[in-house]
């Protein structure tokens, strides 16, 4: 191999990202050797001040400039109904819809026995804790519909019922846009389970 | 959208990144979120470095962190005989091949009118200086097989030829419309093997 060893350190780096393979990250370390120092410096500062000013919503988890984050502090938002996802990103798409006004809280991963991740690894405590000191009357489970996101949100209905709150999760069904011939058979068989009246 | 700013100045930033998209940049962002900061310093760090030491040998005009770089400077090599290619990836695709012991120039890019890259903007001129100046009795082209690289190899031959140098291009074991870069070593050798006069 005939690069000079600095090159190949970063490549190293660079390919210990997610979803960044040997080739892929070859052509990024050979874009930033060609990009001007200007901006590799504002890339640079960007992902410094970035780690350095967000921090966790002590109430919600969701990453945040401010503590607590402007979800939990904004008084007009329904007070009595929270929304339980897994990671901040699925915060994110959940908040860009238009029906749902209410709180949100971030588990911070699922539940993944091949992993050994169990409930003391997510913050299951943390939303009893939450759900005994407020006046949430519906928590709506939003967690991935894989079988880790399946598995934890049973997990959690579970423990929340003991409570008396009510419980619902996300309904299934065709996504929209989609084409009923590349549905998969589960999916269609619980968009059946889960029609409506026209 | 619910993320805090210098969270987006990340993304934005990260973004810019050749085949990164929207969501590989969040997920690269959040993923950076959730780094230790002695792992965010390595990837900094290794960034910074591989920019500092890197410079291009004055020869062949490959990245190297000496200059001539260790394959002008290596004396066992063929002197007589040059390949030339696109970029520094390209030689490093090249250079894994054992059938080949000769010597390299990196033309630094490919004629393109559609994006008004035209000779002056790859290394041509330098590439006949070198030519002129040296025992060089054959030039193997290796510029990619798209219709750029196909371009610039019959310019660069027409030149070439001009002063009497044998010119070849590699045999077309390369798939047609495919980027040397991405080539096996097997396919790389083949086409070095049957290499033809242009």
């Amino acid at each position: 191999m005939n690069r000079p060893q600095p090159v190949e350190k970063m490549i190293e780096e660079i390919k210990k990202l997610p979803g960044v393979g040997p080739k892929m990250a070859e052509r990024l370390s050979y874009h930033i050797l060609k990009m001007c120092q200007n901006e590799i410096d504002r890339l640079i500062d960007s992902i410094q001040k970035a780690r350095q000013t967000t921090i966790c919503c002590s109430i919600c988890y969701n990453l945040s400039d401010h503590d607590p984050c402007f979800i939990c502090s904004d008084v007009t938002r329904e007070q009595d109904i929270i929304c339980v996802v897994e990671t901040s990103q699925d915060l994110i798409a959940v908040s860009k819809v238009k029906n749902y006004r209410g709180l949100y809280f971030v588990l911070g991963g699922a539940l993944s026995p091949l992993d050994a991740i169990g409930p003391d690894d997510i913050r299951i405590d943390k939303l009893m804790e939450r759900l005994k000191n407020s006046s949430i009357n519906e928590v709506i489970i939003a967690t991935d519909t894989d079988s880790k996101g399946e598995m934890t949100a049973v997990c959690i209905a579970e423990v929340i019922k003991k409570l008396g709150t009510k419980v619902t999760r996300l309904g299934y069904g065709l996504p929209v846009g989609g084409d009923i011939e590349y549905a998969d058979e589960v999916t269609i068989s619980r968009a059946i389970a889960g029609r409506t009246e026209m």
